[in-house]
C-alpha cells in the first residue's frame, strides 16, 4: 500500500536535481527561455524512449551512443531548432556544444534534446554563449518548464510524493512539452522525469517503456510523429527508497496526466475525447480502431462542430479494416447509447442528450463491437480552425 | 493507334443511354436535383468497384447480390442520405423502391447508389413519388451530373470519342461526385461511366480495376474512406467497336481526369499536389510514403500556408516506417532541389523559388530515396480553414 500526493513543486525540488533556463537568442524578442538544463549532482540511472521516426534527429542519434539505458547526470535542452536532417554535422555540433559545459560539475555522459524546425544547423555560437549564463546550481523548475515549450499555450509540470506504508517516501517530478505532431507511435514529445527513488537499472527501462505505452503512446493530436520525441527518466537514488509497484504506479500516473495535459493543449484543441473500443476480436484490432478514431479528420471536425454524427464513428471503424458487424455494434457517448442496430436512427431526445455530452471539455466515445474480448483506449482531440492557422503559419 | 477527342457532351450522348434528375424533396428549398437515374435501352455488361469499408452501405450490399460484374441496365441514384448502417431494412427499402420503376422499360437487374448522411432510413415515399416525375427517355446529362453532388462545388462530367486507325470509333463518358472522404483505399466516391464500346464481359472488370487503381485509388482529400464509394461502368456495345488498348487508355484517362477534378474540388482545397516517391526499396514502400505524405496534416497545412517547410516532408517519410536514409534522400519541389544532404539548409534564393512553386494551383513534390527502383505517385490537396468549416457543419 502507498499513497501518492500531488505537490505544487517542480522537477528540481527532487533531492539532488538542479535546473535553469535562459534566453540565448533562439527566441528573439522574448522573455521566455530557449535553453535549459536538468542535472543531478550524482550520477543517475537513466532510461529513455525515443521517436520511431526513421529520420530521428541528431540529439537522439548522439544520445543513443550510450544505449537507451545509461548512466549520466546532465541534459541540455533547446527550443526553436530540432537539429534534425542535419547529418553527421548535427551530431558534431552537439559534441562541440557539450564540450563547453563547466568542468567542475562532475558531468557524466551529457546529452542534448532539441525541439523546433527541421533542417537547420544549431546556432552553435548562441548556445555556447548561453551556457555561460546558466546557473548550474539553481532550482528554477518553472523557467525550465517554460523554456522547452514550442506551440504549447501553457507549461506542463507535475510533482508527486509517494509515501509507502512503512513511512518511507520518494519524489517523482516531470516537465513536458508537446502540442502538435502527437501520435501514438512512441513518446511523441519532450518529457524529462526526475526521481530520487532508488530504482535499479534493470527495472528503470522496463517501467518507463510500460508507462509510455499507457500514456504518450495512446494520445494523438494530428497523427504525425516527429523526429525528436524523447522521454528521459533520471533516477539518482538519493532517497534510498524503492518499491517497484509504487514506483510503477506513480510513473504511469505522472506520464498519463502529462499526456492528458498535452492533449488538452493540442494545437487549437477545445476538448479531449477518450475513444474506448471494446468487444473487438483482439486487443490489436481494438487498438487499430481506437487509434484510427483518434486520427480521423471527419471525426475530429465533427467533435469541433459538436455534431452528434455517429455515422462518422461507424464509418471510421469500418474503414480501419478490422472485423466488425453493424448488427452487433453499439456506440455510446458517455453512457448514452447513440447507435445500436435496434434503434439506429437518432431521435431528437437522444440527439439533444448527445449534443449536451459533446459540449463538455472531455467525454468518452465507447464502441462495443460485440465480437470478442479485445479492448483499447486511445485519446484524441478535436480539429479546429486554430489548428490549421497554427500549422499553416508555424515557420513564418 | 487511336485518337481521343474531348467532347463537351454528357453521359447520355453515348448511344443508347438515357438519364434525368429531379428534386423529390431530399434537398429542401433547392432547384438542384436529388434523385437521378442512368439507364441503357439494351442490357449492358456492367463492372463495378465498391468501398472497402467493412460497414458498406445498403445499396452496395444490394448490388453485390449480382456480383461485382453483372448484366443490367439501370441505376437509380439519390443524394443527401447514404442508406448506410441501416441493416436489412435498408436493403428492403431499396427493393421496395426499385419495384416501383416502370415495367415497360425492359429494366434488368436495377441497382441503387446513395450518398449523404449515415444512419437514417431512406425517405422511401419521397423517392417513390420522385420516380413518377423522372423522364426515362430524357438525355439530361447535366441534371444528373448536378443531382449526385454533395459538398462538391462544381459538377464533374467528361466525354471522350475514341477514333481508331481504321475509322471506327466509340464513345465513353462519365459523371462523378466526391469532395471529402476521399482516400486511396478504393473508388472513394460515386462515379458512373457509360460507353457504347463493345467490351467483352471478361475484360470489363479487369480494365475497371486497373483504371481505378491508377486514378481514384491514388487520391486523398482527408484519409477517410466512406461507406458508399462506387464506380459503375456500363457498356452496352452499341457501337460494335472494341479495341482493348484504346478502351483501356480512354477509361484510365477519363477516371484519372475525374480524380483530379475531385481533388481540385476537395473540401476547402486550394491546390492539387502530386507526391512522387522514387528510389524506394520497393513499390510498396514508395506507396506507403506517398500515401502518408498525401494524408499528413502537417504537410497539408504547410501546403495551405505555402510554407516551403520541407522538414515536414522528411519527417512524414521517416514516420512512415519505410527504409530511408537522410544522406541519400533528395526532395524536389517541381524541378527545384529543396533538400539534399549536400546542402540541407534552405538559402533565401531557393526559399524564394520554392515559395513561387508553391503558389501554383498544382505542383509536384518528388522524393528520391536513393535506395532502389520502387516508385509510386499519390495525389493530395491542402487543408484549409474551409475544410474544417465544411466538416464541422456538414450535418447541420
Amino acid at each position: 500500500m502507498f499513497e501518492i500526493l500531488s505537490l505544487k513543486n517542480g522537477i528540481a525540488t527532487v533531492d539532488g536535481f538542479f535546473c535553469d533556463a535562459i534566453n540565448c537568442g533562439l527566441r528573439p524578442d522574448s522573455e521566455q527561455g530557449d535553453l535549459a538544463f536538468v542535472r543531478s549532482d550524482e550520477v543517475c540511472n537513466i532510461a529513455a524512449t525515443y521517436t520511431t521516426n526513421r529520420f530521428c534527429a541528431a540529439p537522439i542519434k548522439h544520445a543513443l551512443k550510450y544505449g537507451k539505458s545509461f548512466e549520466g547526470n546532465f541534459v541540455l535542452i533547446n527550443a526553436k531548432n530540432a537539429n534534425a536532417m542535419t547529418g553527421q554535422k548535427g551530431i558534431e555540433d552537439i559534441e562541440d556544444i557539450l564540450s563547453h559545459l563547466p568542468s567542475d560539475l562532475n558531468i557524466v555522459n551529457p546529452v542534448m534534446s532539441s525541439t523546433g524546425v527541421i533542417g537547420y544547423r544549431l546556432p552553435k555560437e548562441k548556445i555556447i554563449g548561453g551556457i555561460e549564463k546558466l546557473d548550474f546550481n539553481a532550482k528554477n523548475s518553472d523557467k525550465a518548464a517554460n523554456a522547452i515549450l514550442t506551440t504549447d499555450s501553457f507549461k506542463k509540470e507535475l510533482c508527486f510524493r509517494v509515501k509507502l506504508e512503512n513511512g518511507d517516501s520518494f519524489n517523482i517530478a516531470a516537465i513536458a512539452k508537446g502540442a502538435g505532431m502527437i501520435n501514438p507511435a512512441m513518446a511523441t514529445m519532450l518529457c524529462f522525469v526526475t526521481t530520487d527513488a532508488n530504482v535499479p537499472k534493470d527495472d528503470l527501462q522496463e517501467l518507463l517503456d510500460g508507462a509510455v505505452a499507457e500514456s504518450f503512446n495512446k494520445i494523438s493530436v494530428d497523427g504525425d510523429t516527429s523526429t525528436n520525441d524523447t522521454v528521459l527518466l533520471m533516477a539518482n537514488g538519493k532517497s534510498g527508497v524503492y518499491d517497484k509497484e509504487a514506483f510503477k504506479v506513480a510513473l504511469q500516473k505522472i506520464l498519463f496526466e502529462l499526456a492528458m495535459l498535452i492533449l488538452k493543449d493540442g494545437e487549437g484543441s477545445n476538448k479531449v475525447v477518450a475513444f474506448e473500443v471494446v468487444g473487438a476480436k483482439s486487443d490489436e484490432e481494438a487498438q487499430r480502431a481506437a487509434v484510427n478514431l483518434s486520427n480521423s479528420l471527419l471525426v475530429k471536425t465533427a467533435l469541433f462542430g459538436q455534431d452528434p454524427n455517429w455515422g462518422r464513428i461507424a464509418s471510421t471503424i469500418g474503414a480501419s479494416g478490422i472485423e466488425c458487424d453493424e448488427e452487433k455494434l453499439t456506440i455510446y457517448y458517455d453512457d448514452l447509447v447513440i447507435y445500436s442496430s435496434e434503434f439506429p436512427e437518432l431521435d431528437s431526445e437522444r440527439e439533444e442528450k448527445a449534443y449536451k455530452i459533446m459540449q463538455q471539455e472531455s467525454f468518452k466515445i465507447k464502441c462495443d463491437l460485440g465480437l470478442g474480448d479485445g479492448s483499447y483506449t486511445a485519446y484524441g482531440c478535436d480539429l479546429s480552425y486554430e489548428y490549421v492557422k497554427i500549422n499553416a503559419e508555424y515557420r513564418t
